[in-house]
């Protein structure tokens, strides 16, 4: 069992920032998320697009932005639950809550916060009947660590940028890569689409395009794929492999929390936003994309701010009996769990002369 | 008359970003702020010291800070009424505004949006009897542009980092510089307080401590003033100078907004937190530190939040017809004023080999 002061569902841009506001007031955090990297999105999808409407920041790369939250939380060393979905939500008896995700880790906390902006990230999984009986057996729909493939027969399918930019890198890595696409024409990053063009030509991609998988073959595990060709004439193609990863996309779905019994409007938790971004479920709050309020903006720069918020009601729930005097960290600097301690230059009083 | 869509009483952090959101939804904003430069306190008070609380800076310091907002405003075009404090709010009979300052500039607006921080900030002044004779005749309390004092005999009393930086930077400028001091120490950073006591001792700076400026002298102008020091057996000493500038601090007021019949609770303007963070007057918003609503808290992030919300129901004031369609900036970059562009790359379509 996994303890922590407050739980928090979602590692994106929100749920990172809400552990710098609960350290600040002396309380950790935990967080679980679907993905297999802290980001959410701007991990996943779009880690290279530029965002414009960051506080103080006239552009900077998603990637980067998780980076920045990364480094000012470590001071408060938060714990991570990674490639697991919170699934099931259980009060105890003292008001504290069990969270258990689809893998079984349990997590005991006294405040849950959802920061689960569009939902949890499911894989869009390409249509071949026995696709199932492979899953953890040689067909994954997200690369979680490279280092598996080293040495190893891959094939991907795909035909944007997640498929383009795994199918450089294994390139590297596996023994053979294989990228399947159904069309002629890949979408992504000018530069990825020439990467993978010039490993093709040097026959360290092998390509196929308009072309599908459509068959899984092997016992235990994959042995092989047969890859249909769109042009019917021509035979199916029989590839030897050891994986077979499908990189279709990722589709957000608010998934178990929404039978959680949480009041649920346009498929966003609805909050309390004139007070503390509470949900009807006393000591749950939902923040960022995920919830919901009049006059909602999507924005990450509103789930700061709702985080912020946010941890000062949870301070009360934990701490009844306490009152916390927030203090500016210009003024009081800030005090890592781990010991590490940032703050202002002292001034000094002294003669001249 | 500066016309304008949206006047910003207040150029502080949450002033300054109003016109970034402002500027997303097309509308034109000027902003209004009593003291010389834009940045509020975080350039007047403490440019130097760090922040650590603004999302994904671990450590920013309040001067970057603005220059970092600045610099993301820059392409819409932002108006400045810099060194002016706003005085009458007249609401028109269309249900726009004429704002005026204490030097008669008047604005004219179909929104206001008060991001007045702390107030005001206006300057301690010493107790000598005709001091307000000499205003503008060689009394200032604060320094608007340093050249205004080049070869001419400045006159600095206080004991801050404002008394000790600015004698330190005007004993290149000015032709005599005198420090005056009612102690025998200084509190500041440790390098000013190095740097005064050196330029002491090399007569740049003429220091006068356990001394008071009590009388000033002259007729149209000021010509002299006259320090009293705390052994009251010392005769008074008879300094020559142009100018007096006493830097004691400055402190905050509401002033003025505080006539204009909006609703205030502890020194703070009470908006609807629920929905807009609009003020009793219809048109009239107030966001970040000036503003207070159950739960409020005077972060900076909150202001930029506050900033984003009200710009959407401003919009909607000004465009009743019209309805916007929020772009996320990664998706739809932003378009400046000033002709600029910025945008994610595009993705290309194209096949490979």
């Amino acid at each position: 069992m996994i303890k922590t002061d407050i739980l928090i569902i979602g590692a994106g841009p929100t749920g990172l920032f809400t552990v710098f506001e609960a350290g600040l007031l002396k309380l950790k955090c935990h967080l679980i998320d679907a993905l297999p990297q802290p980001g959410g999105q701007c991990s996943e999808i779009y880690p290279k697009k530029p965002i414009y409407d960051i506080p103080a920041y006239p552009e900077i790369l998603a990637g980067d932005l998780v980076d920045r939250l990364m480094e000012q939380i470590k001071p408060f060393e938060p714990g991570f639950t990674l490639g697991e979905r919170a699934d099931a939500l259980e009060k105890q008896d003292d008001g504290s809550f069990i969270v258990t995700t689809n893998k079984g880790t349990k997590h005991h906390a006294s405040v849950v916060v959802i920061a689960g902006g569009l939902g949890s990230f499911e894989p869009r999984k390409p249509l071949i009947s026995n696709i199932s009986d492979f899953e953890d057996k040689g067909v994954a729909y997200m690369i979680k660590d490279p280092e598996v493939y080293r040495n190893k027969k891959v094939v991907i399918a795909g035909g944007g940028d997640s498929a383009l930019d795994w199918a450089i890198y294994l390139a590297d890595v596996a023994s053979e890569v294989s990228l399947v696409h159904r069309r002629n024409e890949f979408r992504g990053a000018l530069d990825s689409v020439e990467k993978a063009s010039e490993l093709a030509k040097l026959g360290k991609i092998q390509l196929f395009t308009e072309a599908e998988v459509k068959e899984l073959h092997g016992e235990n595990e994959l042995k092989a794929v047969v890859l249909k060709h769109n042009d019917e004439t021509k035979e199916p193609t029989y590839v030897e492999t050891d994986n077979f990863i499908p990189l279709f996309g990722l589709s957000p779905k608010l998934g178990p929390i929404g039978n959680w019994g949480l009041e649920i409007e346009k498929n966003a938790i609805k909050v309390n936003n004139a007070k503390d971004y509470q949900t009807n479920i006393p000591g749950v709050f939902a923040i960022g994309d995920v919830n919901t309020y009049p006059g909602k903006l999507k924005l990450i720069l509103s789930g700061f701010h709702e985080a912020a918020v946010m941890c000062q009601f949870a301070y009360q729930i934990i701490n009844p009996d306490k009152r916390f005097v927030m203090k500016y960290t210009t003024v009081g600097g800030i005090q890592g769990f781990d010991g590490s301690k940032r703050e202002a230059k002292k001034e000094v009083v002294q003669s001249i002369a």
